[in-house]
C-alpha cells in the first residue's frame, strides 16, 4: 500500500503556494486572542473530549443541536473516524473519481474493496452512483469536487440518498465556497452525513479542526471509535471564535470568489479548459501544453501549484485562489510559457 | 461495541483534579512563547507532516535519527495508527490486564479478538505473555503500568520481544517517572516500538503530542497509515520547545516524585495497599473501605480521583500525584472519612 501523499509543503514562506487550497488571508484575529486565552487557562489539563464549546456555537450558527455535531483533528480525521465506523473489512467503499484520493487509501487501510464510479465529461455522475451492491458500506461524495470545484446539486444528492441502502458522506470541505450545500438532507435522511473544514474557508489548515453534522444516532456511534481526546485545548478555542466571527468570513469569501472568477476568465482566455469551480480552486487542461510541464515551469519560478495525474482519466493542473497578486504573477509567468512556447513552434 | 470511557473532566478549574494523571504544574515558559511565535506566523497553511523539528529535537535528546520517530496528535493517536497498521480483523491483540483498557477498543474497533494476560498480585507478568498463539498480531505493554504504576524491567521486555513474532509496543506514557525504560530495546529489536506522550511529564495534556520510536522500516509502514496533518502547528512548537527545556522537565518531575513518595507512605499509614509506583499516580486498595464509596466520597468534596474496577480482578483508587497542597487536602479528607467509618463500627 502506498498511502495517501498530501502536496508539497515548502517550510519556506516566501514562495507563492497555490497547490494545497490553503486561505491566502490570515484567519479572524478572534481566533489569535481566543487561542491566547486559552494559552493563559493552561496547558497542562487535558481539553474537553467533545469540543462543546464548538458544538454549541455551530450548532446556533448552522441550526443543529449540539449532538447532531462531532469534531475531528482536521476533517481528514473524522473522514477516518467514518470509516473506521462503517467500513467492514471486505467491504466496499464507494467514491467518485476523480476525487479526493484519501478516501481510497482509508478504504484500503480498513481492508475495504473500492467501487470507482467515474465522472462523465461533464462533471457529472450516472445512476451507478446510487445503486445498490452487495457489501457497499459507504459511499463519499466531494462536493464541491477535487479537484474540479464542481457541485453536485442537492436534489441529485437527495435522490441517491434516498436510493442508497448505506451512509453518505457529504465532504463539504470547500462547501463554503458554493452557492449550495447538503447540510439540509442531513434533517430528512438518518444515512446523510455532512463533513466540513476550518482549513481553507476559516484560514485554519494549520490548526486542524473539522467536524460533521449528522443524526444523533450516527454520531453516536462516530464518538465511540474517535480518540478520546481527538481535539486540542488551543484549536477548540481557535476554531470556536473562528465560526463566531462571520463578518470576517464573508469578506475573506468575497475576496476570494472575485479572484476565482478572475483567474478562471484569465485561464480560459489563455486556451485552458477550466471547469466551473465553486470552491477556492481551478482545475485547467491545456490542448497542447502538457501539465507537468506546467507544473514545473512554475515551481522552477516558486510558484507551487498542483499536478495531478488521475490513471484512466487525464491530468491537469489544480490552482488554489490566492491573493490577487499572486495569480497575477501566476498567470504572467503562464503567460510567458505560451508565449515561448508560440515562439519554438 | 461500548467504546473507551475516559476519566471526568469537570471544566471548573476550581476543584482539585487528580483523576486522568495530568501534570498540576504549567509547562514550561518557552512552550507558551514558541506557540506565541507560531502564532504570529499564521495559521492558514498546513503544518508540517512530519513535524519535523520535533524529530529533529528529540531525536537529539534521546539518541535517535529523526527516521526512527513518528509524531501524534496524543500518544491515543499513535496508539490508533499502530493498530490500524499491524492489526487484520480477526487477529488477535494481546494485552496486560489490568491496564489501559483504549487496547481492547481498538482491537474491537480493528474487528480483531484479544488475549488478556492477567497480572500476578505482584503486578509481575507470567511466560504465556510472550508465548506465540496463531494470529498473533500485535502486543501491548504499559510500563509504567496504569492503574499500578508498577514496571517491568527492560532485561525482562528484551526477553519476550526476542521470542514474539509479532510487534510489541511498550507504552511509555509514564516511563519520564520512572527510573528506567525500554528505549535502547529499539535499536537492538526490529519488533519493539516505545510509545511516549508529551501529556503527563511535559504538562501538555490540553495540546496532544505523542510520538513512538521504532526502526525505520516500521516508521514507514506508520506513516502511511497516519492522517496526512496529524499533529498541528501550534503543538508541534510547543512540544519542541517543551523538549527543549530539560531543566524544566527534571525539576517538575523531581517535585512530583517527591509528593509521590509521601502520598505513598501516608496512604500505607492509613491502611491502604499501595502498589510500587513509578508514574504519576498510584494505586490505592483498602481492606475495608470500598473503593467506590471513598471515590463517591470526594467528589462530594469536589476532590476527583479515579475509581477502576476490572472485572475478573477488582477494584480500586488511582490517584493522581498533585501539588503537595492537593495531596494534603486529599489524604486529609481520606482520613476524615476514614474516622467516620471507625466512630460507627
Amino acid at each position: 500500500m502506498q498511502g495517501y501523499i498530501p502536496g508539497e509543503q515548502p517550510r519556506d514562506w516566501s514562495v507563492i503556494k497555490l497547490n494545497t487550497n490553503e486561505n491566502p488571508y490570515p484567519p479572524s484575529p478572534a481566533v489569535i486572542e481566543a487561542i491566547q486565552a486559552a494559552l493563559q487557562q493552561g496547558l497542562q489539563r487535558y481539553p474537553d473530549p467533545l469540543a462543546t464549546q464548538f458544538r454549541e456555537a455551530a450548532g446556533e450558527l448552522l441550526g443543529f443541536n449540539p449532538d447532531w455535531i462531532l469534531c475531528g483533528n482536521g476533517s481528514d480525521d473524522v473522514l477516518t473516524i467514518i470509516t473506521r465506523t462503517f467500513v467492514r473489512p471486505g467491504g466496499i467503499v464507494r467514491f467518485a473519481y476523480p476525487g479526493y484520493l484519501l478516501y481510497e487509501t482509508l478504504a484500503e487501510i480498513q481492508g475495504a474493496r473500492v467501487d470507482r464510479v467515474f465522472f462523465r465529461e461533464d462533471w457529472t455522475l450516472g445512476p451507478e452512483f446510487a445503486q445498490d451492491l452487495p457489501g457497499l458500506c459507504l459511499v463519499f461524495l466531494a462536493n464541491p469536487n477535487s479537484p474540479s470545484g464542481t457541485v453536485i446539486p442537492p436534489e441529485q444528492v437527495a435522490e441517491w440518498a434516498a436510493a442508497l441502502p448505506c451512509p453518505i458522506v457529504v465532504d463539504e470541505a470547500y462547501a463554503d465556497f458554493a452557492t449550495c450545500n447538503c447540510l439540509e438532507l442531513v434533517r430528512k435522511f438518518d444515512n446523510v452525513l455532512v463533513v466540513r473544514s476550518l482549513s481553507k474557508s476559516y484560514a485554519l489548515a494549520g490548526l486542524r479542526f473539522g467536524f460533521v453534522v449528522a443524526q444523533p444516532h450516527l454520531i453516536e456511534q462516530l464518538r465511540k471509535v474517535k480518540d478520546s481526546y481527538n481535539c486540542d485545548a488551543l484549536s477548540i478555542a481557535g476554531a470556536t471564535a473562528a465560526i463566531r466571527d462571520q463578518d470576517w468570513f464573508w469578506q475573506t469569501r468575497a475576496k476570494i470568489l472575485r479572484t476565482r472568477d478572475r483567474l478562471t476568465g484569465e485561464m480560459r482566455e489563455l486556451g485552458f479548459s477550466v471547469a466551473e469551480s465553486q470552491a477556492n480552486f481551478t482545475w485547467n487542461v491545456h490542448p497542447e501544453v502538457p501539465a507537468r510541464q506546467l507544473y514545473e515551469y512554475l515551481k522552477s519560478r516558486n510558484i507551487f501549484i498542483r499536478y495531478m495525474n488521475f490513471p484512466g482519466w487525464g491530468d491537469g493542473v489544480r490552482i488554489t485562489v490566492g491573493t490577487d497578486e499572486q495569480i497575477d504573477t501566476c498567470v504572467a509567468e503562464i503567460k510567458k510559457l505560451l508565449e515561448g512556447r508560440l515562439k519554438h513552434s
